[in-house]
Order: structure tokens, then C-alpha cells, then sequence
């Protein structure tokens, strides 16, 4: 069904894109970054207009790439700066320069309309701390053999955690809540409160009776933050804001999906211990119990859409068909913007 | 151009289904197989309705299925009976159930219509003995990549036995005996009397001259019985029931299968080594020397259907082809009932 | 969109094809070669008309191929010489046998229309010497993933040596030269002088100031023939034998090629150490730096046509354009021999 193109997408941790050519592939389009000599992040799409090369196999100098093939050259804007045959530059001879803001140690890009690219419309992950520590448990990375949705789904219904993560991230006394959902200037909420219960392994009150919560927050296109919290029954919940994590999403094709992570405590230098064991918790949780199912259910779907296929949908996945008809709606106002109302009137409701 | 459906398919020989939960795929549809309490062998669609995880990953405690995802559960009859967020059950909440039976050491699935799966069409495998013995060579399992038809191809022409097998199983004086072919019960025959020839490997009389046959019986859909013999010449050709061999096909996908084999002597402990000599040396001609064959000639037809590429048809070719023709009539008699005698006088006719 | 079929292509050097069975694929069609006793090579379809084998599986014996699976035979004609069944040869029992010819240490393959297979038109490579010595450098073969148009593409433009190779067969002051390209007889000549420049590591004046040139010449449909040379400036350029290389691509599949490479130079035993130092090298460059980089340009493309992709066109491009407006002449030339003038006015001009 395609994707929404006019939205920030997470391209990378700051920490990924450095003085070399760094290359990702977005929605479909290969990309190649790299930073400016004055520390902008540059976008490109990676392939030479001239024979079809990736760019990132070239060679960078003063914010300029040469194309490793023939030696095109291409400005930050993507402009051929150099015809290696010493002729006037052709027309042709130009790679799409797509929009690119650093934000919360994240690179974000805009792979719509470059006229509407709005940083104000970038996802709040301020929960990010600036100066996250030496430690810090973010810029971690998988990638999954499945389609993004399937992502979201996974994230905006946390029941599984008790059926799939059963021992390490849930318990029995966690199941059969209800989730509370609400829409707050544009972002999903799931709230999941969770009264006397037992507090799972990654609180410190693992073991012992506790209220607890988890509140998903999803914003557009595929950013989620999770506010996590327990405390001793009928205290307060006050939020910790070391408790929240990040789950962010970005399609690479229709079928895999780069899935970027992490934790917003500021870790010091003798916490590298801990901030190491929330990560290895975390990603161990991911790769043998989450990507295995949503990898699975990717290949049983086989590239169906989810409601071709009429899901049997219940109450806890209210939240994650929330999300997914926002995001159906972004598609097709990007489609038809003068008919977006008649085309919204018609969706399947579920 | 498709399966027949209403028949019964080998699932999986009986000792592969055990308490566990056992997925396999038969005619493209993914299964997963249990068995209940009381030793019934359970079949359901191997897709959780909701958010279509494998439910082969779930938990199997009293009968009843946890999907590992988030907790639905599903009985034997493929109905929800546990909606983890506590409401009403949606109707869409349910698996299909295949019709499974028991029978000579198999387990037969129908993947079509429910209500005309009748046990009394199972094929005849009654050659299998109810008490094999502790070593018995049945069990027998390889994965092909190759459409099953030209499994059936393979089995029902016999000649190839003296050139693909030529050395192995086959010698230069079995070559060039006619098959004779008739229909009996549904059931299709095709005879191979070779008298004064000398005997191959698998045989006592093994290099010695002798009078020998080997008849192989196609059962509707996919399973061959091979009634073997060789006796000094002249003497009578009496059918010992341990030299009856079964291979049973049934379609993973289009283009992959499900082939189990076994022969029929019951074995004691003191004959370990004399039926896994048979095992071995039959698996080894399956593996190294049918196995790539059908596969490589699956290659060259690239999902073609057989009569597109107007094969070269021989005499030998009679009873596969009849076998062939066989199954397309099921096909067709599924897909139009009413106009069975129509589009049986248009096919084409080799 | 499609090959030019009526045209000779490189099948093999003449030292791969022996008194065995030796398969390989042209054109998307599977061939098996072998060579008849009196030494002639024989080129038919890889795959027997009865179920499909490929023949390249079976026995050679007395210039007659026996299929591996079922015994039919068939001769050099692709005539089916014995029917294992004992009865008369079916008319569809043959398979298509593909004119071949032996030159220049190289066996020729004609893919189209037989009767008009004219070893007359068999790409000039006289430039290979009869006897080129027991350490000769022909004989080399890299199977590549990409479209073979890229290979010619790539060699058409050898302006690419001085960035993709920069440091090993290019430098500096090799950029920037023009390329004279005529036509001559059919074949397509890029001729690039490059004067006062330095010499490359594969010339005898490595390192010192020169005089040098590399002229491609492209004979349809595929083979190329490099002349290449380096005198000290203001020097006669005299073009020495041994300095001349032939490249020659078949297509195996749209988006696979058979390479094949040599230079021409006539080397005795006590060259063997040289000979081996120049195949090292130019193999090195190919496999280390051409290749990665024209399979890297397949996957970009994806499978797409050149111009449909409007590509960005330099003067450096004028010979390969060229060449493969040749090669579209020639497809159009096939496909509708009476409009072909009108079908060429109608191309679209780069």
C-alpha cells in the first residue's frame, strides 16, 4: 500500500554517520549519507546519474562526492559539480538531495516533498537526554526481515509480553489488563495499568508486589516511547524518566524494517555494568523472542495486507489499529489530497 | 493447475506426531499436528486468526493450543476458547480443523471439503504389517525440490531403474521388458515381468540368473505400493509379502514435497543390520541418484506443465501417464462437478 | 529486451570442451557441448525431449549422447538414435542442435536461425596467435551477475580505468583525454590517445613519461579487442601484437555473463612467472574492482533498461552508446525484418 512519505523518518544514530559514506536504503530508495566538514548530515540518493553507480563506493572530499565509476562529482544539493569528460554538465546530471535534521543524537529524513519538510514535525523524543553519558544505552540496531506495521503491531499491544516474553519481560499476574487508549495532538497513547501485581525482572522491585505500568506512545510515522513504572502498592506512580524507552521504526523495503532502540538513563562510567545489562536484556528479548514471531508472521502473510486477510481483532488491539489508520490516512491524503475526506468515509472499518 | 483436494494426503508417518506440537506443510497450506490426550491425532491450520503468528510456537496443555504471540487458545475443533482480553470471542477467532486418520503406521490429513472425508477411501496400505518389529525400514523421510507429479513420474516408469540406477539397482538385462498397465479399483498397475535376467543387488539372488518382476500400484492421490520379486527361472513368481516396498508422495508446495518410503518385513532385534542395510542402500539411490535427477528436471521445466512442453511420450511413459490423467480428472471433477464429462472429452488427449 | 540471436557468441575456449559432457547456458537456453571423435564440437539443447533431463547428466559413447534417466539416445544432429522402449522413435524425440565453430582457440556458438549461421561473420580475433605458447594468457573465464550490456558499457568507456582502477592500471594523468570513435566494416573503434601522460603499472615504462593509447574495437555482438600501447613521447606509436587483450561476453541469463579474457602475446615456458603476473593482475582488477562495481550497477538498475532510466550521457559515452544501438538494430532487425528501416527512424535518439 506504499508508504508515507511526507513524515520524518529516523535514518540513523548521530553515531552512525560520520566523515565516510554511510549507506541505508529508505522506503525503498537506496541512500547514502555522510557530514558536511561543518558537521551537517548530508542525504543523497545513492546512485549515480550517469551509469547507475552507488555513490557511497565513492570517494569524499570537501563535501563533495566523486562517483567511484567515472568520476562524476555531486555536491551536498546533489548538483554534478564536475563532468570528468571536460564537456558542459547535462541536465540529467543531478542525485536527489532529500532533507536531513539532526535531532535527540538521531538523524532524521524526508523522503516526501522536500517543500513540506517541517522540523517542528519531528517526533518529541526529548525524553533523549542531551548528554546521555558515557553508557548509554542507545543507539542499538536490528534489523528485521519484516514489514514495519508488523513492528508497530508488535509495540502498540504490549499483552504480549505476557504470552511472549513469559519469564523474562512478563509474568502471569501481568496479563488481562485493559489497555486504555487516547489521541493527544496527534499521538496514540496505550496506557496499560497494571495494579497488584509482581514486578518483572527488569524493575527493581523484581519479584515483589507492585503496581505497575506500561504507557505506549506512538507519533508519526513509526516512533514509540514507552514509559515504563512500579511502585509499591498505592504509592504514587510517579514516572522515573530514566524508565522510558524508544522503539523506532523506519521501512527499508516492504518486507524488512530497520528497528532502532534504546533507554533514556543518563549511564556514567560506573554504571557501564548496568546500562550493559539493560541491553543485553532488551536485544536478547528482541532477537530470540520478538523478531523470530514477527518474522514468522511476516512469512505466513506472505506480503498480504492485514485486512485482506480479516484478522479476528480484539480489545487489546485497539491501539495498534488506531495507529495503522492513521498512517493508512497519511497514505492516501499524500495519493488524493482533494479527496482525502471521500476516501477516508470509505476505508473498511474494523 | 492445482491439487486435488478431496483426498487423503500421508501427513506424517505415526511416530513423528507425538505430544508436541508438529508443523508441516501439505498443498501450501501450513499445519501444525498434535495429538490429544486419548492419542487422536489433531490437524489445524498452523496461522493464529489474529495476528497470523505459527501456532506451532504456542504452548499444547490439555488439548487446547496457546497461540506464543498473545495468548488466544484454540481446541481441537480449531474453535477459540480463551480470549486473553477478557472479552466476548470475535467470530472470526477460529483455525480450520483437517480431517486426520490413523492407519498402517500413518497419518492421513484431508485438505478438502470436510464432509466428504471418508476413511474407507485411505489407500490400501495394509501390506505395511500391524507389528513391523523393532527395526522395521518404515519411517522413512526425504524433503524434495520438485513438483510430486514427477515423484509419480519417476516411480511409474520403472525402466529408469536400468540407466538412473544402472549398477545400484538396475543391470543391462532388465532393460527393455515392457510394462503391461491396467486399472483395477481405482487403482492403476503397472507390471514389469523381466524373465531370464540376472538379479541386482537388493536381491538374494544377486548376480545370479533369475526370472523377476516388480509391479507397482498407484493409489489415488499420490502413494505407490511396489510388489518386488526374483526367482530361479521357471519357477513360480510368488509374491513374498517383505518384498513390498511403499512410497508415498504428498505436495509441500508447487514446486517442493513430501516423499516417505519404507518396505514391508517385519524385523527383529537379531535383523538390525539387515534392515538398515536396506534403508541405507535405498536411501542412498534416492538421495544420490533419483532425488537430484527430479530435481534437476524440475529446474529445466521451471514450474512448466508437463503437456505445455509436448513431451516425447514412450510406451514405458503409459501408466504414468494415466496416473497423470487420473489426478487431473479429480482436479477438474473439484473444480466443475457439473461439467466433469465436458471437460474431460476437451483434455488433451497424448 | 531480448538478444540478438542471429549472431555468433563465445560458448567457450576451445580447451574447455573435451571428449566430456560440458553444460553451460546461452541466452537463457541450456547447452551441453561435447566433441565428436573426429574432434568437431557439438552444441545441443541440455535437456531430453522426453521428461526433461538434462542431457548433460548422461553418457557419451561414440558421438551419441544416452539421457541419464531414461536411455533415449540422441546423435550429433540432435536426432534421437534409440528408443529404449523398443518402439518406433516419436516424432517430438529430438532436441535442437546449434550450429558451432571452431576459431581462434575459441568455440562459437549460433543461437538463432541455423541457416543462417555464416562462419564468415565470426568476430575477427586473429589477433590470438595459433601458437601462443604453453604459458599463454587466453583461456580466462569469470562468470559475472549483472546484464552483459554493463560489461560492454564498461568497456566501451574505458575513461572508468583511471577512477575505478586509480592506482592500479589508472592515474592521474590519464583523466581527461577524448575518445574518437568511428565505425569501420561494422565494428565500433574508441580510440583514446593519451599523450604526456604517465605510464601505468602494466607498461614497461611504468613510472615514466609517455605517450599512450588504448583502442577499443567492438565486433558484434559481443567481443572486444583492446590495443593498448605506451612509446616515449613523440615516439612513432607502434602497436605491438603482444599488447593486445580481447574481452568477449555472453549473455547466460538477462542479468548473468560469461567473461571471457586473454592477451595476446605468445609466451614460452621461461615466460611463465610474466605470463602469470599479467593474468594476476588483470584478473585482480576485474574481480577486485570491475566487478563489484558492474554487479553493484545490476542491482541499482534492477533489471530496468538503460534509457528507460534516463541516464545522464557524456561525450566519454558516445562508443558505447553506439554499440548498443548496434545491438538494438540488430534485435529490431529480427523481430521485424520488413519495417526495420522504419522501426530505426522511430528509436529514440540519444
Amino acid at each position: 500500500m506504499g508508504y508515507a512519505m511526507n513524515a520524518w523518518y529516523m535514518a540513523a544514530w548521530a553515531s552512525e554517520v560520520g566523515s565516510g559514506l554511510f549507506a541505508r536504503r529508505f522506503l525503498d530508495i537506496p541512500i547514502v549519507l555522510f557530514r558536511r566538514e561543518d558537521g551537517h548530515v548530508v542525504a543523497l540518493e545513492d546512485r549515480c546519474p550517469h551509469r547507475f553507480a552507488p555513490l557511497h563506493r565513492g570517494r569524499l572530499a570537501g563535501g563533495v562526492i566523486e562517483c567511484a565509476y567515472h568520476g562524476l562529482r555531486f555536491d551536498v544539493a546533489g548538483a554534478c559539480v564536475h563532468n570528468p569528460a571536460g564537456d558542459a554538465i547535462p541536465p540529467q546530471a543531478k542525485v536527489r538531495a532529500f532533507p536531513v535534521h539532526e535531532r535527540h543524537h538521531i538523524v532524521w529524513i524526508w523522503m516526501g516533498d522536500a517543500d513540506l519538510a517541517d522540523p517542528a514535525s519531528i517526533p518529541d523524543l526529548s525524553c533523549i537526554p542531551n548528554e546521555p553519558g558515557e553508557c548509554a544505552n542507545i543507539g542499538n540496531y536490528l534489523h528485521v526481515r519484516a514489514n514495519y506495521l508488523l513492528e508497530i503491531d508488535n509495540l502498540m499491544d504490549l499483552s504480549h509480553v505476557n504470552y511472549l516474553h513469559h519469564g523474562t519481560l512478563g509474568n502471569d499476574s501481568m496479563r488481562g489488563h485493559k489497555v486504555k487508549v487516547h489521541e493527544e495532538d496527534g499521538a496514540i497513547h496505550a496506557d496499560l495499568w497494571m495494579p497488584a501485581t509482581t514486578a518483572p525482572i527488569y524493575s527493581p522491585l523484581f519479584g515483589q508486589p507492585c503496581d505497575q505500568w506500561t504507557n505506549m506512545i506512538w507519533m508519526a510515522p513509526s516512533c514509540m516511547r514507552l514509559d515504563y513504572g512500579a511502585v509499591p502498592p498505592g504509592e504514587p506512580p510517579v514516572q522515573l524518566p530514566e524508565d522510558i524507552a524508544v522503539h523506532i521504526l523506519t521501512p527499508e523495503t516492504a518486507r524488512t524494517t530497520h528497528y532502532f532502540y534504546g533507554t533514556c538513563g543518563v549511564f556514567g562510567p560506573d554504571q557501564r555494568e548496568f546500562a550493559e545489562m539493560i541491553r543485553t536484556a532488551q536485544t536478547a528479548a528482541f532477537v530470540n523472542e520478538d523478531n523470530p514471531m514477527i518474522e514468522a508472521v511476516d512469512e505466513r502473510m506472505d506480503g498480504a495486507d492485514l485486512w485482506s486477510l480479516r484478522p479476528a481483532i480484539l480489545s487489546s488491539d485497539v491501539a495498534s489499529v488506531r495507529v495503522r489508520r492513521e498512517i493508512e490516512k497519511m497514505i492516501r491524503r499524500e495519493k488524493a489530497p482533494a479527496s482525502e475526506e471521500k476516501a477516508a468515509a470509505e476505508a473498511v472499518v474494523v
